[in-house]
């Protein structure tokens, strides 16, 4: 059983290459600019610079992760579940990141781990903060 | 532009309506199961109770959840991405709660906030720790 989810927006990253990509989210990294179609720019209405948003996005380019890796994450030890590897059934991305700036249907954060141009899939107000795993 | 997702497991909980269901998780709520279909029990190796786990599911609902709704949320003064509604462009709901049990491809945890039979997207082991909105 499936579903279809639609690409609502455009994410730039200064990662052209998997290689360049760090492996999670890095709270002083460099500015990421998340630009939403303009058919929604009116429902970012209600956030605010300095607020907690999740992130979720598309790590449609899973089979290149899983090639360049000479470990494969979806055969190590540990189960897909158990790791954050953009190589998993649903490759969907997920950070909680607070807002930079927020104006004409763009919010800027720090840190992202994800390439340029991945697709954006939904913002939601965060009820989590980061912590460490586990 | 679009992807398709797949489910790859259920959820149940003890809610049955939309009325009965919470808006938000509780951490301290009921029970609900987690079932991962058979062919990703595997993939949960190195998951551990009382870790904190990210879930992403399938609000699959959302018509239902508007029409219930007399101030609709897709309409009111905020927009969706200043809300956790499930009436959004893709209906994926997130949760990171901690692992209460874990054994033979099934996760309990305390307070999801689907209906029963919702359609389990992904599990990653948390960065995140529940924290107040904003």
């Amino acid at each position: 059983m499936s579903a279809t989810i639609h690409f609502i927006g455009q994410i730039k990253t200064p990662y052209r290459t998997l290689k360049e990509c760090p492996n999670n989210i890095q709270s002083d990294g460099p500015i990421c600019q998340i630009t939403l179609n303009p058919e929604f720019h009116r429902e970012l209405a209600g956030l605010e610079a300095g607020q907690n948003i999740l992130i979720l996005y598309w790590l449609g380019y899973q089979e290149q992760a899983a090639a360049l890796s000479s470990a494969n994450p979806c055969t190590s030890g540990r189960g897909t579940f158990a790791l954050r590897t953009p190589c998993r059934p649903n490759p969907i991305g997920a950070a909680v990141l607070p807002i930079e700036t927020i104006e004409n249907g763009q919010i800027t954060v720090r840190g992202l781990d994800c390439l340029d141009n991945t697709q954006l899939l939904d913002i939601k107000p965060a009820i989590y903060q980061e912590g460490a795993i586990g």
